[in-house]
């Protein structure tokens, strides 16, 4: 079991779906990454709050055994995200984005964090993952995750920080507009060129395509009847997925293709509720039963 | 090696794609369908031309194998259908529709093929479908096609017919706006309960989902870097689908499977080039080694 360090937002969400509201609930992208991987391997939480940020939400960190060295507690409020999604819940509205001690953020890494074998930069500047890349030993896998903003805004830093890089974890559409090619096979042999040795799409109601030295791997979403807050499943997916890679400790075909598998299992409990509600009352039985699921579905040659 | 029963359409298609134009071609939902089933098994085509169809296309479907003896030659024009695709691929914009002798087609069996064991009604008015249905000893297995002009303007001749089959193959929103219900799982369960004991929903480049007895089964749309016309390509996948059931003659949840994964194969190749160009050069050892490239694009358990 290696460590595995991430880098990215901790924040308190509004969000407001067809079936209910919460309001100022623990949000990020690094919460839900780390929240994930640790249910398979030691994670290391690099991240800024502000003085308001609730003291429980470090607690059931924690309690998970995350290490929160890197979770520096900065002057002022905390990042906040206030959103709502429509009846298709494939696409977040973003209603307001406060960014606050966020807007600031520098992360420094403690000497111990540096050597972390494992990295993720989650959806930060691509100034700041590079950053942060530099900052460290190389380590035997890392991967990025961007978003729209940065491809339209900060193309220049984003190509730098991709072409040193293991994989890239995105959106479709957002590989399509990286990649500017609308079918998506051609998107993804276009980023592939531009470093990453493998790219993982997330399609979320469609699942996940990975694509890698020639080979592609279809998952599917879990099928669930009622999906109650999407927010987040991009981040929780990547933390079983890196999670998993790390307890593995190798990055070979079989094991990646596992671990897009538990990353699609995480996710589809994150989307069952609020936050990390569903997360916090999950055991480690009830992931292995959804991945024994999750071979049922796609299970032909027998 | 049972008999495969088709009822649909035979149209010349004029179709223009980003790739290219094509002008009254082959087409026609039981022209994809029974070419597609030629590969599997034997198949018997119901179905109305006018005086202007060509011969050297009965001569095509003859040359495959398929009993043409239901195809009627009728007084006038034959279907026309003229459509065009965009950048996406996923939905044709349909510019001109002459239905000519198909307005008027009414389906009678010749004797022989009322006894046919495996039945698809393609997409064809629900009335219609419902006769061909009563002409016949009931068949091993009756699956139905069908779309969002019968939903909306046929719903209780859909309804009445739906009640009677035993497989729905349906377009994604298609099958929700048959359910009248935005979650495709809900809307799969609540298909289920109009009937069918299986829906198979097609969803194009995102590939196809059964749902059948409390189980899933999802199967990828073959990576494909150019799409070249979709035309056809569900009810390719039908022939697929249907072709093997017929021919290995039971109906049990992995023949079931394998059919969809052969119906996506069928499909894959289909799209690769105009009308039924692709499906005419296509080799039996082309379609076991994309079957095989599909085992490979979903297995995890390694």
């Amino acid at each position: 079991m290696a460590d595995l360090l991430v880098v990215g937002s901790v924040a308190l969400d509004s969000v407001s779906t067809p079936f209910g509201k919460a309001r100022e609930v623990l949000g990020g992208s690094a919460t839900y990454f780390s929240y994930a991987a640790s249910f398979f391997t030691n994670v290391r939480l690099v991240a800024t709050v502000g003085e308001d940020f609730p003291a429980e939400h470090i607690a059931l960190l924690k309690d998970r055994g995350i290490d929160t060295t890197g979770l520096q507690v900065s002057r002022g409020r905390t990042f906040r995200w206030v959103g709502e999604y429509g009846y298709d819940l494939n696409e977040a509205k973003t209603l307001d984005t406060q960014l606050n001690v966020f807007a600031d953020f520098k992360p420094m890494l403690p000497g111990a964090l540096k050597k972390s074998p494992f990295l993720f930069l989650a959806n930060i500047a691509p100034e700041l993952q590079l950053d942060v890349l530099r900052q460290m030993d190389r380590p035997l896998l890392a991967a990025l995750d961007t978003m729209n903003f940065w491809i339209q805004g900060k193309r220049e830093a984003l190509l730098r920080v991709l072409s040193e890089v293991d994989v890239l974890l995105i959106n479709e559409s957002e590989a399509r507009q990286l990649a500017r090619e609308p079918n998506l096979i051609k998107a993804a042999r276009a980023v592939l060129k531009l470093g990453p040795r493998t790219v993982v799409v997330k399609r979320g109601e469609y699942g996940a395509v990975m694509v890698s030295n020639g080979h592609f791997f279809f998952v599917p979403a879990y099928p669930l009847e009622s999906v109650f807050d999407p927010t987040g499943a991009g981040d929780t997916f990547a933390g079983g997925f890196m999670g998993y890679i790390a307890a593995q400790g190798v990055v070979d075909q079989p094991t990646v293709r596992r671990a897009i598998v538990y990353g699609s299992v995480m996710a589809s409990f994150t989307v069952e509720d609020f936050s990390l509600n569903r997360l916090k009352t999950l055991q480690p039985d009830e992931v292995e039963r959804r991945y024994a699921a999750f071979q049922d579905l796609v299970r032909f040659d027998i």
